[in-house]
């Protein structure tokens, strides 16, 4: 499997085929539904999400289709054989509304709304909450280490530590939540971004002399050479090593970009090399850190003054450490000319019904307020009522507002397409607008996300009507 | 991009590239070299890894190659014209060592050693760590789940909250570690295994009762409807409805297969859910559980005498919650006819140096002992040390042995295809091997893994050697 087709009508989970199924012999193929996607809390414990994964998402719904190899497979499944037969000709078709790629979105908000016929809204399920669950996860994890990096650089290096081909839409996402570039090449090539590096342990290790290892180097790389400097001992050796190849490289009019440090201390290190490359007139020699960082560790190196320019980050990064998954979800809104809900036990599992959209509120700074979720067609809420304790209201006079739910595919063709690097301008623009209180890594300000009178008024008047039978 | 080709040279660190390249440029080409993939740490504070992805990965490696449009991108990345040449023919010729796919293997053994000059060596390390860190830690996790569940059936859930298109791997590692199923069905169909569901709320909430969704579902699928029972409210409508269907059902000749509850406390809801459906005769539907499983939450349920017959698992197995990453890495051992070695300040993180193989010491009734690491070509150990404090050591007289390490790839063509359900069953039979007390989830007993004294030879020369520089 070296190739892999992943507009495959396959990548879905099995049920979302045995129910599209179901809706086809039982007649029902035809009734409208509405799917809403949301999450239900924040990851690692903070303020907000970048959302990120659309423009990926409404291609692979472009593409997704039954080939007939997928066909033979549902056969051998012994799916149904005019279903089959429908599922050869079966395009999504249906309309998408969602928040644009980047956008800051916040738990329990419909950030997408899928409507269309029950079973094209259905068997795009798994391939929604996949995409968006996973890239909105990493994009907000880069955002976290770009708020505490400041302009210094932050590379990816997480291809290796990444959950198998995840590592491709992890860099991609990566580059959304504001890192500057990647080891991933491929991804890199995939999605128009920069792939970059440095050196490894092996190419010291495979020439006698470090020394020699880092004249070759900078023979080859005279204008972007990074030398890996703590294969034997960084502060002994491989530092003062760097120093002799750059100032060799400068009689030959050339200057060494940098030197990475990979292992130790790295505060430590980093000013201790410092201040040898400075007191050699090195200062331009750029110190790249890499070694299990996140968010947390480059917020401490930072605290403690190191003096670094660049940070390399994997596992942490391109697996959202310390949370593995955006908790998303997709729920059925509407069906049949009709609002619908799910009830639960748990109040927080009771889902919205009808069709939604979300208004931003702004205030006079341009800073996000509040967003209100009110159904479509109804003026913009002026007040909005927490979604689980009605008596706690928030007035939103005199507060300027925007819709940020768009439609981006119109009866199955892509409306909207975005750049990666406008996505990533996009989140950074709009990550400048959420107040720093949101922002904040230990216990964040909780966002105020409020619902609508007429959306309250409808999942009071169903609920009642649930609770009935 | 729906379909990505992941044979793609590209596919790699860019550094990869950078030190092919440098490789190339300074003749160094054709130097023969080795490299070991081991990692650090069991995952999960565990006793042991499942070793998983080889099949995999060396597909994977036998195609790796630079197509016409990779070597365009080298090109606009400014690579040199004779390397872009030269990785035009390139092949993977090397030759690989590795443990079976589905072997129990330990931190700090060299589970696979990859030999062949040093650009295809290097190139291909990126791919390595992708794979098999990846898939071994959902092994891992999967066998760790069926430690606790027994012979009860145990699904895969996790497609909609995988790490992106890591997902198609999870669930093949999944079944490697013991799983029955997946609802991944793309996966299903690449890997050759069952994908399987049960219905979402979508379903039922497509109808106006629970009821008419229950009667439609089993007139569709009347031997293998599993029915989602909390819709609306578990024990006051969904149960009794799903006994209301079931009853029906077996006047026309059919069983119900069973029942799922995904909410609420499932100890409870399961031994309720049992007891009504005991009481109607019904005591041959199944009850299938989901919601946020693990590991411990099986172990709980289990603990509690939960009448459950199935597990659904999601996020924690696909992620590898809570370890996002086996932190597996791949070093040079030997270059250009010389052991090699990474000093480090970390104990830790020095390597072991040569060409190496792995000897598994078995008690008396077939139980995992020991593991000794020695040097290829000298005698089976009867005597091991531990790696870091050579002051403790582990007689091996009297014990048998066999060799875990075997040839998987000749000259860059696949020596060993074993199929997933080959490679599972082995996993099951060597897990089987392992003593209790390694498999333990609190604080398990640290299998030995020792090293022989010809590899502890070479290590100390050659650290006192890299000291003296």
């Amino acid at each position: 499997m070296s190739v892999l087709n992943i507009g495959s009508g396959l990548f879905t989970d099995h049920y979302e085929l045995t129910m599209a199924q179901g809706y086809f012999l039982s007649g029902k193929k035809d009734k409208r539904a509405n799917f809403d996607y949301f999450f239900r809390k924040n990851p690692y414990e903070g303020g907000f999400v970048v959302y990120a994964g659309l423009e990926n998402l409404l291609e692979a719904i472009q593409n997704y289709s039954f080939s007939e190899e997928d066909c033979r497979y549902l056969e051998s499944m012994n799916f149904n054989n005019q279903f089959i037969e429908y599922l050869k000709d079966f395009r999504f078709t249906g309309n998408i509304y969602s928040a644009p790629e980047g956008e800051i979105v916040f738990a329990n908000e419909p950030v997408m709304r899928v409507e269309g016929n029950i079973i094209e809204t259905q068997v795009v399920e798994s391939m929604i909450l996949n995409v968006l669950n996973f890239q909105s996860l990493i994009a907000t994890k880069a955002a976290r280490m770009r708020l505490v990096a400041g302009d210094r650089l932050l590379i990816d290096f997480g291809l290796r530590r990444a959950q198998g081909l995840g590592a491709i839409h992890a860099s991609r996402a990566a580059m959304i939540g504001g890192f500057n570039g990647s080891s991933n090449t491929y991804s890199a090539h995939c999605y128009g971004f920069e792939s970059t590096g440095t050196m490894a342990h092996s190419w010291v290790q495979s020439f006698d002399k470090e020394i020699d290892a880092f004249r070759e180097f900078v023979s080859l790389y005279p204008d972007s050479s990074i030398l890996l400097v703590d294969t034997y001992d960084t502060l002994r050796h491989g530092v003062p090593n760097a120093i002799t190849v750059a100032k060799e490289l400068e009689k030959n009019g050339h200057k060494l970009t940098g030197i990475r440090l990979d292992s130790g201390d790295l505060a430590y290190m980093s000013k201790e090399a410092r201040r040898m490359l400075d007191r050699e007139g090195l200062g331009y020699v750029k110190i790249v850190v890499s070694n299990q960082l996140d968010e947390h560790l480059i917020k401490s190196l930072l605290d403690q003054e190191a003096p670094i320019d660049s940070f390399g980050v994997g596992t942490a990064l391109v697996t959202g450490k310390d949370e593995g998954a955006l908790d998303g979800v997709y729920k059925l809104t509407y069906i049949d000319d009709k609002p619908s809900m799910k009830v639960s036990e748990n109040i927080a599992k009771t889902t919205l019904p009808g069709l939604k959209t979300i208004y931003r509120y702004l205030n006079g700074d341009n800073q996000f307020y509040a967003d209100g979720i009110e159904l479509v067609n109804y003026p913009v809420p002026q007040l909005i009522f927490h979604p689980y304790h009605p008596e706690k209201n928030c007035s939103l006079k005199g507060y300027a507002n925007e819709c940020i739910i768009e439609k981006v595919m119109d009866k199955g063709k892509i409306l909207t397409e975005k750049s990666l690097d406008e996505s990533a301008k996009y989140a950074a623009a709009r990550l400048a607008q959420l107040p720093a209180e949101s922002k904040r890594f230990d216990n964040p300000h909780i966002y105020k996300v409020g619902i609508g009178k007429e959306l309250m008024g409808l999942r009071n008047n169903l609920k009642s009507e649930i609770w009935k039978h």
